[in-house]
């Protein structure tokens, strides 16, 4: 019934004034016109895209004119020749043609293909300059500068091959590199050359790009810059509901290594969120807690600017996340405070290995948050826990938080203590003899830190279940694996003494 | 734009007409009115959510009026006080203050944190008294009075240390059960203490609450009351939509032990409730077969009031929803006839243990239903499944499920003989001799039935599909377990008898 | 816009006090009008549910009237009877009475239970012509007529028992097998007699069906048809929205043998169904690009027609899958070119075996496509891709997946080499001297392909991302199930040779 009537004034409203649904489209520049005149037949998905986004509607002048916190643009200036039209095709494919290798002659104009955060920056320099300063900005290198990350990368995308009782791995490929780990992290994006197609507009001259096509939020672009805006506000549409909704972020965070998606939509926010998603507004600038929304997606905890309902600021917005986190609970080996530098190659744990932890558990401190900053980003954090929560609420569950991050890295140190004594016993080959993630016994090692470790503090940080975090890749799991491990010693030793 | 002009109109109809949605909020107490002017600055969430629900537009006189099967409040009288007034703050809060024991004066009333079903039963007696019969109201006791569970639960929770070639397990903590099983079976909140908080209204005095937060099913509450009403009416909206909504089962039925949500999701019924669900009524009481939805949720099944387009029931509402089961089929070790009473650990199987079957496969007859009482369940969940399948389909269904009980209870038997010759090989150590779920091989044993067996017959029930119950911790993968244990067993057996 | 079109009709209807949503009702026959009188007690939600149906709106006689790419009723002549009448219970139930063997007499009618793709051929024969041809239609005979598929099915399906040391398996039963496999491959529905049962409406006859019910893509009917159109047009709404809808692929491919549904669901065009699927039109036919979908579902890369915005063709509708497919991902064991002929039984591999490839990787390449054929095959799918994406980025997409199918085959090939060491040193007993399925090195043979290189292979193929296809059943697994192949050799290898 209620839908009924919704619908029905909603109808008449669109039947009455005509005026679209998205509004009156911005003026379009003549460059952007003559873009739109072939590619609205040739990649008519991408132009209707860009017709259904804002930033065919509002012009930066315009959005220059927005104050307080309903402004979107954050650049100070904007340069005249984009002020008063629409933020089309020409806008940012022609910005900056000097900075891009990727830059070619296309009917009379210097087109570049991948646009980069230092183009979007042009308009959006706070949220540019807050996201090079987030460590997934430096994704592609935390992951390809690292040697050991280089390591267990190689034993897992290298291909395997047999021969005298061993197995060995051929090194990966660009290709399987850039279709699995730089997916996510991001490519670097090159210019390998020119071709020449023939195309229903005659023949046309193009740049080959290598480690293209890639949206990976650490890309390395043709200009130089690290990051892809269009890793979560999709092209062309560009759209923030699409970025708040967690389905976004599903994209790089749903395996069992960062499993932040499942555990969400197994919890109770993301029960109210799959629950009632269709009455809430997820365009509003700022974003009022309660009204817009009535539990938080992913962008809520972890970027938003999110309001109460009287104005008040609930959190900034930010694209720095870590400004709201304390613990980083999925890195190499155990849980630890956030590194301080987003680079995070620069760190050296005490055994001289680029790591925030080591072996043993000890953490390489003097690159990671201190307890104070620690505590600030957790409180930062609870700010918008407490829109809802009381502080009991918010501390009881933190609590368990701190406790299942000291529970978990004892339960690691436990299965590592056993895979060291089968280095000692020569049964595998650890550190210094070989790499510590290829044998099998390894790799049953990696899966209780990788997988089941992690699950589990990702179940306890969002709230995300007791069975979720038991038996969906979690406590059950961590337990059985080390127990494995045990038995796997157990049939090494045994082998060593057989029974009469 | 699109979804402001929606919900500017939208707001405006609400406005202007009063025809609302929702309705006009209805009188409020001035206990809860001194509530809000507070919370609504601190905790706008909250009252954001509480004002989107009946509670703040129905007073419990009106709710009363309603007669037949239209009538929501079940209580056949309600207190004086409470009649005339929205359901607010404090009508909860300051219900029953001395039952409670974190009752705290707070700014001149005596409040309570946890609403509980005793709270809730002065309008909704019924429903309480039936949930208080529902194996889920006996989710904390049913694990934490049963001694085998207990060996189970600390070989899961428990930390492992490794020391002397062996696995021992310290026993878990409060924060870690809280944070894992009891997260849904429920924790029992106590108050520990009072302490001052410096609030941005002074200086206040809280009670310090032990297992907080909790919305588990079997809580036990400060009142001594069990169960969570908010486990599935989410706080503070208490929406039927949501609850009737298998998003809210998903909280606890997600794992591979009970994968009912996933199981759900791939079937016809899920699909066609992932597909049409915008075009379906959520809220109508009572919910009418074809009308208002399509396909069954997991509330048609197991709990809702529902009635034919001609106003026909189809199945009347309980919330003790083994009145719909027969089979319990994710029990220990062996799918089995549902218990008799929702206190399980009054059960004691051949072996005197408290588990409705014996590691034979023989089940504890005297505390389950008989036959006669598993037909009349079963007849009362087909009555559901006729509203839109003819007799055929319908007993096809119900034939195969109990085909597929009894051919994955041969399955776990088998798996158990393996144990069992383990165990008098003494190549682990069984009952009698050691936990029967710690070695790896038992542990292999046990992802026979708790993980493997369960998620078949899940599947079979809900006719989740053939793809999901062989190849997604289905068939494929029991039959590879069984075949891992003996295979286990044959390499032990090799130790044993080396070869020249 | 047509969202807006479609909203404002449906707005006025019901404003205007039209009560049905769909429109007004087409005529009904006198023989669905008598079904109806009682149905619409006794099964009101397949009542209902036809309501909403197109099917329940529009004749025949109107569907022939429509012209060009927004015709739906693809056959040229329909008999007269059905002409001018909606397309109701009669209408598809008593059809062809004598051609179906579950035809019974009912209440004076004719009446069978199953209605066949060659009942709904009287309308849609393009449609039904084209799936004849579509390897899906063949899914029952393709898995039971096959010997290997055989075997394998009963070491999964087949009750293991233990004995004397060994596992061995007892066959299935059809039961077992209607409930897995065959849920999906399709069951023979067969009739095996007549029973009366007393109804609401007196003692009536009913034809005794086995293999009953059945929705899977390769039934074989009680008329001797394969197929059945309800697997994705669920009953008896026969909705096209549905079917166009990622759910109701779902069904059959969600498990990590075939994971087309997870994998989409992780990518960017699912995160973008998922957040935006509210603001699409799903009915339209022709569909069109950007204005009513803004990113592919399953239906719009496999089987729709779709369109551009202007009404160029971008794809024709085909019910024959593999028109859009060059490669088959997920056949035993290696991916290979998809094969000529639905019916796979007539294949014949080097070995002279019934299967697509050899243990060696090596096709039989004379029953499945050329490089020319494939090579047509993918530019009938890029079509779509290029509606939105430009060539270099199609090209990169393309050159990826064929890199990753060849070096996904590499790890195989290289599990395989194992297990064939395992056969040669009588650890396992390979082909000839028993089952390749059943031992537990070769289950864990089984998934590294089954499994693992499945999943890497539809992630590549469907940009389903990196985190999914590394960690999420993917690469991570696949070199770890190889080190742990290569792990139990060593451990057979050391049986042999014990320490001193």
């Amino acid at each position: 019934m209620q839908i009924r009537v919704f619908f029905a004034v909603w109808a008449l409203v669109l039947i009455a004034g005509g005026s679209t649904v998205q509004g009156s489209e911005a003026p379009i520049s003549d460059a952007t016109a003559e873009c739109l005149g072939c590619h609205e037949i040739f990649h008519p998905g991408i132009v209707e895209d860009w017709h259904s986004a804002r930033h065919s509607v509002v012009t930066p002048g315009e959005a220059m004119t927005v104050e307080g916190l309903e402004r979107k643009l954050s650049a100070d200036e904007v340069p005249d020749n984009l002020r008063e039209v629409a933020v089309g095709c020409a806008e940012c494919h022609t910005l900056r043609p000097e900075a891009h290798a990727d830059t070619f002659e296309h009917n009379g104009y210097d087109v570049h293909v991948v646009v980069s955060p230092d183009d979007c920056k042009t308009c959006h320099a706070v949220e540019r300059k807050q996201y090079s300063e987030n460590i997934m900005a430096h994704a592609y290198g935390n992951l390809a500068r690292n040697t050991l990350y280089q390591d267990l990368q190689e034993k897992i995308l290298g291909t395997p091959r047999y021969g005298e009782g061993a197995i060995h791995y051929e090194p990966s490929d660009a290709r399987t590199r850039a279709d699995a780990c730089y997916y996510c992290h991001g490519t670097v994006v090159g210019v390998e050359g020119t071709e020449t197609r023939s195309t229903d507009a005659g023949d046309l001259d193009f740049p080959v790009l290598s480690g293209w096509p890639n949206q990976g939020v650490g890309r390395i672009n043709p200009d130089g810059s690290a990051g892809s805006c269009s890793a979560c506000h999709t092209r062309h549409a560009f759209s923030i509901e699409m970025a708040r909704k967690p389905h976004t972020c599903k994209e790089c965070h749903v395996g069992p290594d960062v499993p932040a998606y499942k555990v969400y939509s197994a919890s109770k926010h993301g029960n109210i969120y799959s629950a009632m998603r269709e009455k809430w507004d997820f365009t509003p600038v700022p974003w009022t807690v309660g009204t817009d929304f009535t539990a938080p997606t992913c962008a809520v905890c972890h970027i938003s600017l999110t309001v109460t309902p009287d104005g008040t600021v609930v959190n900034e917005r930010s694209h720095r996340m870590t400004d709201r986190l304390g613990w980083r609970i999925f890195g190499l080996i155990y849980a630890h405070p956030e590194p301080k530098s987003p680079d995070t190659t620069v760190i050296r744990n005490a055994d001289g290995l680029p790591l925030p932890t080591d072996f043993g558990g000890g953490t390489a401190s003097a690159f990671l948050l201190n307890e104070e900053q620690m505590a600030a980003h957790r409180d930062t954090m609870q700010s918008t826990c407490r829109a809802c929560h009381d502080t009991s609420w918010v501390q009881g569950h933190f609590q368990r938080l701190d406790n299942t991050i000291a529970r978990s890295n004892e339960s690691v140190k436990t299965a590592t203590e056993i895979l060291q004594k089968a280095w000692e016993q020569g049964w595998a080959e650890g550190p210094g003899k070989g790499s510590p993630f290829d044998e099998a016994v390894e790799r049953k090692w990696m899966d209780a830190w990788l997988l089941y470790a992690n699950n589990i503090r990702f179940v306890s940080a969002m709230a995300g279940g007791g069975d979720y975090g038991v038996f969906e890749d979690g406590r059950y799991h961590l337990a059985a694996a080390i127990a494995g491990l045990h038995d796997w010693m157990q049939t090494r030793e045994f082998l060593k003494t057989p029974s009469p």
